[in-house]
């Protein structure tokens, strides 16, 4: 009875064998094939909740769970400290995701959530955007040149024929190292030019939010300027009071949320009445073609995080895993050999573990 | 910034190398001074939350996180699956235990909870009995004999003194297991006696209950023949529905619940109306003096299970694996060099990981 961790080596691996490319087009396949198949009855999703605290630092810590299918429930566990990369080099969302069993409640697979959810979140915009975003959009905006931006780009580029790529940081430190982070792409004819943020708002087909702004300290860019076809992925909004978006553009906007109940909580569905909010983004993609004239128009994807595209996520890192026999396999639970006595350890000798270590770190 | 796993093998050698009663009397001895010292202000500890199902096999997973004095937050995930002895050979109760960081968000430690589990919630009936039953109490009776009826035995026996156990079980098989299940304790002279529902009711001066017992089947006993001064540990309802004690026993005795907000959703609590139920248990440890007087009487510790205990029970395990150098330090957590970089492990060298492995299993 052992529990399958996937070490942060073997994401790495799997990366560089896969290809950045490859798991991206995988993310994203993935995902629009689970949204379309996507069925109310077959998963449950609760609203995430967590703890929100300002000491020793600013952080949150939130569980967003999912039951999927009556099989498996997937946890994920993910922090949110903006000080992170300051103080500590560490990313500012931190993550770790867990696979239950639902027939016995047996843990079988851990696996880190920083990346799958930097790709996962990545892969929710492209899919907004390319059933959104006006067919012959060529530039994008970028406010907020963090980790989140690089994913964002990324998947964008999968999606929609990019020519040009305007970036903006409030500290313009970051936006200069946002071009040596995205240099995997160069591959692709696109230009990436550091831009001041009214030149970056006007000129945006898509534009892409992923700030660490304060709580009640939004939004980050006026409404001034904007073009009346531009389609925006609002990222950065994940609690209550903080929100990116100009509350005259949601007006606007045809605003289509991932996941609605937590969006009116901590997206930036905050900023509106239940019905000036449209479907969910899963909606959407189901039925693509009855909403394709909102093309022409403004439209804003609020992206919380929904646990589906965690499930998605770590699916596809699981089936890697497997393919490359990647992962090492570990006796962590107290399963006695008597399950109704929790004590036989005392009984046995030393080594007769019930489930045998079959480490290959 | 690896990861502390303490495995299976690592709780066994501890407790091996410890001993099983000096585990038990430093668990009771941590939960009275974690209790002692509890301060509303330094914890927060929400009602847990989780998914109940009835497919594969009826079952929950819940998860219980506490905010820990500022600095660390603890989730333990947990599942009850009552069909696991019979037909998957596991515990009914399984579960795991998170420790992060509350400075980063950071994953420090993952452990085992089946065992913890055991532990603490028979801890938690030893602190109720403590300080509830009669101190002449020298007959214990238990109502369900599968694996938390061993730790209930065992931790009461450390606070009373006992001469006589009478024991039952819907499955006799149960509870002819159930001796030699306790020969742990065989230095002790107790006497370990099956026996009918009614003269174990009739005979107890402690009555524990921790069977698993359906969804509105309850109670486990009638109301007949209980001593007017019997203590009773309610440790089974753990779920909307789920009950053990006649509604006439709660009604005359003094109630007091593990947690409050939990036990109206989940425990016998579920039975009572709010001004029928007494202070939680951390109060009446906390003031043990104001309630002696009620010893004489009908009590129950309404035990639904309390993240503090999950919490104390965690830093009992790690402070002893930190002794005993016991665990693996892993490399879960996709940290990049540049923390704005996700993807910086396709422009890094095989190998050049940040988290070295330290394993030494």
């Amino acid at each position: 009875m052992n529990t399958k961790i996937i070490l942060n080596d073997d994401v790495y691996k799997i990366v560089r064998h896969v290809g950045l490319d490859a798991v991206m087009d995988e993310m994203i396949s993935d995902l629009t094939a689970a949204m379309i198949g996507f069925d109310h009855e077959k998963y449950t999703i609760p609203v995430r909740q967590g703890f929100q605290y300002s000491k020793p630092d600013p952080g949150l810590l939130e569980w967003m769970p999912i039951l999927a299918a009556d099989t498996q429930i997937t946890v994920k566990i993910v922090g949110y400290h903006p000080l992170n990369p300051e103080v500590h080099k560490l990313p500012t969302i931190m993550s770790s995701l867990y696979t239950y069993d639902m027939a016995t409640g047996h843990l079988s697979t851990i696996v880190d959530g920083i990346l799958l959810t930097a790709l996962r979140t990545g892969a929710a915009s492209a899919l907004a955007t390319k059933v959104l975003a006006k067919t012959d959009s060529r530039t994008l905006g970028l406010i907020g040149c963090g980790a989140q931006a690089v994913t964002q780009l990324h998947a964008i580029s999968k999606v929609v024929d990019l020519d040009k790529v305007l970036i903006y940081d409030i500290d313009p430190a970051v936006s200069k190292t946002f071009i040596s982070r995205t240099r995997f792409m160069d591959h692709r004819d696109i230009e990436l030019i550091e831009s001041d943020l009214a030149h970056l708002v006007g000129s945006a087909d898509i534009l892409c939010t992923q700030t660490s702004v304060g709580v009640n300290d939004g939004p980050v860019f006026d409404d001034h300027g904007l073009q009346p076809w531009t389609h925006i992925n609002a990222v950065g909004a994940d609690m209550p009071g903080k929100t990116e978006i100009p509350n005259t553009v949601l007006n606007r906007s045809f605003v289509c949320p991932d996941f609605l109940a937590q969006a009116v909580e901590e997206g930036e569905c905050q900023q509106l009445s239940r019905d000036a909010i449209g479907p969910e983004l899963v909606e959407v993609v189901k039925n693509s073609k009855r909403y394709e004239s909102l093309r022409t128009g403004n439209t804003v994807f609020d992206s919380t995080g929904w646990a589906l595209e965690d499930h998605v996520a770590m699916e596809l890192i699981k089936r890697y895993a497997d393919e490359l026999d990647l992962g090492v396999s570990l006796p962590i639970e107290c399963v006695s050999i008597d399950p109704k006595n929790p004590y036989d350890m005392v009984s046995r000798s030393p080594g007769d573990g019930v489930g045998e270590s079959t480490a290959k770190a």
